[in-house]
């Protein structure tokens, strides 16, 4: 089983916009330099982050990106389906219907168990991600970090971002 | 998120050895068909299963393949694990030491805590998967089937089960 190596950068990237002042918004190059991956590797998450309802994006030159909801509306879960799509990880191509001398459609009434209980895992990773807010991380981040990092990501975001247009 | 196609025919093959006569094997060849995969598909993923102690090869021109174990021995978590590899989905680079201005090695004593929040939700994940027995599923599989369904099952391994040699 494999997340996609975008799940962590857009992880932190969630996290980061959830420190923004009110109605700012953070560029996707300022992003790209903070965790060094390349801005085109990140504009695809970010949109993907988009499509998923988790960010927002504000067009032109002094446009960017924030949250669009508040952090404790956002979970882990939200952030890790916009990026890796919303299809159950186990792939079912219902095999045991095939090869020879297989019966017809009315011998498989019930779904089988093999996919029943794969998929009740599943269901059980995607409650515990859903459980966890990114505001949970932010508040677990300034509860236990070192004070020099808690004030790297401040001054990262004061000196990046792009308040709101009146 | 996903999981490797490869898991949905690894479990049926396990639930169909687990039927097997004492000692018998299966060829890979008769899977298979029985299952309308390529021969050498399927043959990596049962040797993968071998390699993970859930299966045993017997080799030879009258050989194939058994459990390693009884089935309430094997678990579902087992039979993914051959398959996917034992690593954590999420792929964890340490992010938030990249980019300009980052403080040394002291300031971070401690794991992140996206790191920690998202391996601590694949543990749900394998626990669930640890708790379902092939047996479970070849309990559940006879429970719940058509007759037509179990007994073209049966049928299949009394036509394709090599004895144990003597």
């Amino acid at each position: 089983m494999k997340l996609g190596d975008g799940v962590e950068t857009a992880i932190h990237c969630v996290a980061v916009l959830a420190g923004l002042t009110d109605g700012a918004v953070m560029p996707t190059a300022a992003l790209a330099e903070h965790y060094d991956v390349s801005p085109s590797y990140l504009a695809k998450h970010l949109k993907a982050l988009v499509a998923g309802n988790v960010l927002i994006s504000v067009p032109g030159p002094t446009g960017g990106y924030q949250l669009a909801k508040g952090p404790a509306e956002i979970s882990l879960l939200d952030v890790v389906l916009a990026i890796e799509g919303r299809d159950p990880a186990f792939r079912c191509k219902d095999i045991r219907r095939n090869g020879p001398c297989v019966p017809d459609d009315s011998a498989f009434p019930k779904p089988c168990g093999i996919k029943k209980a794969m998929l009740k895992a599943e269901q059980t990773y995607r409650a515990e991600l859903a459980a966890v807010s990114i505001q949970d991380l932010v508040t677990d981040f300034q509860e236990t970090s070192d004070t020099r990092v808690i004030a790297r990501g401040e001054n990262f975001i004061a000196e990046n971002e792009r308040p709101k247009k009146l």
